[in-house]
């Protein structure tokens, strides 16, 4: 989840590069449009710049609906941790100050609201907005514990708050934001809350197994850690939310237990899909796009999906690749990153992770399928996911 | 909170010190017999014994109802979160191999069970089960988070998990732990869970914003801490989830708004009545029953609520004890630590602390008996505010 918001990168809005995907289509034999055009949009809109269009948008209206109650969420909290609180969503400078800074995307609330609104039509999404916020809430708890646990300084390009507050007020303002979004559940009298808050709770269970995992398997060296393993820790650290939010949106267009669990899978595949697209940037990424310099996550021996596929290839470029990550990164060696990468697509870890995304998308697709039939209905959602994993490296 | 369960003081079941408390009774004027006889027992039992021997039987009668239901919800985690969680209750040793260790005196659940039980009876008491499993999942969540933050290394005489699996495993093992309190109430169909959901999860918000000031408080010059502030920190870090236990128990009685308002309000001023007196020992409690060397909490310069107590008198022991704090402690310099007590002392600080706890006994009676009129019914709740409070340092 750290990965999915860390939003260094300045996205361009979809423009599609057919070639590169093209290459590596259909190794997995994925169903779907998505599988046969990986990186590109679905039929419904050719040149995908419609969908990103329609992503946009929807993202806008989610800020615009969710924003003053994630707002009055906040100021309830007392004021030492509503500080750090409004500091973390950009919304106060470290002083105090008022700031108009990057609150995130919103991604997991828009999918929530589009989710209600396939399902349920506009009362179900307007019915659905606390819904929307916990789920933010939640992302954003997570967000200030996990940047804790690695160190990470940088987000949404601000420092992080523990950098500024300390550790303890880091925590404990995750604490309280995870508080938050349970109590803003309880206390809505809509019927789906209740379950909602069971949901959301346990997949905050999920969410910390997987950053478990995570912070595990950085500690292991590179042959002891199978693909099973890292794509199972993807799931559980981003797919578990983007799945949980639009179950969430399910439950409040009070959808049967099938539509629930099928919108949770789609969102699950959709997040795998993301992780994998997000990762073969980390490592081929522009660094004008990124933010961060070429190969950075290589540099930081980063067990990413590409690396660990790599890495379990059985080939001669997998031990060249193990050999390389046995050894400590020597700061600013440009060209032991170039051959780190060139090892990695030897060893097939970047046609597989291009090929797998589209095969995660593809069954998010399929799971969507089983629950919105209707392309009109299902067009948020699918921009949604288009949005999230069309990203130009 | 972290105080309140520290739990290395091996506590007599007991024996009043008449001396020591009567000197101090009545300076506060508090109503009832407890500001009458502080650290003493209340007129039902004139010597304690039975109503220790009461809390005693309680506690052990919560065990055995809530450990089931608790060690259930912690088998549900998934496995890595799971070991850390089964270490901290004390049920697994660090390898994962079974233990019968201390998982605390389970003083918040029994509260709970034992409110249900004095405005709803034995039928309400067995519903209530499941919220007094959460009111002690969400205590265990604080006190995981606490030992990260203040780098305890000890707890129920036991390594702190931190120091066993890292600071990120412990901070993860925490958020699953208040996670699943607020699931288990999600998923009660108690008419009361809601209710209980929404107050837990304020209650928390609560007990972060007190651990905030808490660690703030410590960063500070001694003079720059007030006595109301200190107070505030207290009942925000140690009253409030005693309150909301109260309350919760309360709720599943199907108690009205003011009763529910009454018990948290008990809970609140027995909870700072055990603070003021945990605060005592922690200076003058004899090391051999503490399990701390003599004064542990002046040597690392704690500002416990007698030491603000002090500072704020404007005696001339207090500038002198203002002195003393300001200079760091010399690892086993016992005389500079006699003397920092008996600047303490001298200041009024212990008198003060005692007559105040002495003050909130009270109060917590009459918060009581606004719901609880009847002394047969309101015998539980008595015997276990005596129990926590009444501690021979």
């Amino acid at each position: 989840m750290a990965e999915f918001m860390t939003e260094t990168e300045q996205r361009s809005p979809a423009v599609p590069r057919p070639g590169a995907a093209g290459e590596r289509r259909g190794r997995t034999g994925g169903a779907g449009a998505l599988a046969e055009h990986p990186g590109q949009p679905t039929g419904r809109h050719p040149d995908g710049r419609l969908e990103a269009q329609e992503a946009a948008a929807l993202l806008e209206r989610t800020r615009a609906l969710v924003d003053p109650e994630l707002r009055t969420a906040l100021e309830s909290l007392p004021g030492s941790l509503r500080r750090i609180a409004l500091y973390h969503f950009g919304w106060q400078r470290a002083d105090g100050s008022p700031a108009t800074g990057n609150a995130g995307k919103a991604i997991r609330p828009a999918l929530v609201l589009a989710a209600a609104d396939a399902l349920g039509g506009p009362a179900a999404r307007t019915a659905a907005v606390r819904a929307a916020v916990a789920v933010e809430l939640v992302h954003n708890f997570t967000l200030l514990h996990d940047d804790v646990m690695d160190r990470d300084t940088s987000r949404r390009h601000r420092p992080t708050a523990w950098t500024v507050f300390g550790d303890a007020d880091a925590i404990l303002a995750g604490d309280a934001l995870q508080a938050l979004a349970l109590r803003l559940l309880a206390e809505d009298p809509h019927p789906a809350a209740r379950r909602a808050a069971a949901r959301l709770a346990k997949c905050v269970v999920e969410l910390c197994a997987g950053q478990h995992t995570d912070t595990d398997m950085e500690g292991r060296a590179p042959d002891e850690v199978t693909l099973d393993e890292a794509l199972a820790m993807a799931e559980a650290k981003t797919g578990a939310l983007l799945g949980c939010a639009c179950a969430l949106g399910a439950l409040y267009a009070g959808a049967g237990a099938e539509e629930v669990a099928a919108l949770d899978g789609f969102g699950r595949q959709a997040g795998l899909a993301f992780q994998l697209i997000d990762d073969v940037i980390g490592i081929w990424g522009d660094p004008r796009r990124t933010g961060k310099p070429a190969g950075a996550d290589l540099a930081a021996r980063k067990k990413s999906l590409p690396v660990v596929a790599a890495l379990s290839s059985g080939t001669e470029a997998a031990a060249e690749l193990a050999e390389l990550y046995g050894k400590p990164f020597v700061s600013g060696d440009a060209e032991a990153v170039a051959r780190t990468a060139l090892a990695v697509e030897r060893a097939g870890g970047r046609d597989w992770a291009q090929a797998e995304a589209a095969d995660r998308m593809a069954r998010a697709v399929q799971e969507l399928s089983r629950a919105v039939p209707g392309p009109e209905a299902a067009g948020g959602l699918l921009a949604l996911a288009e949005f999230v994993t069309r990203r130009s490296g």
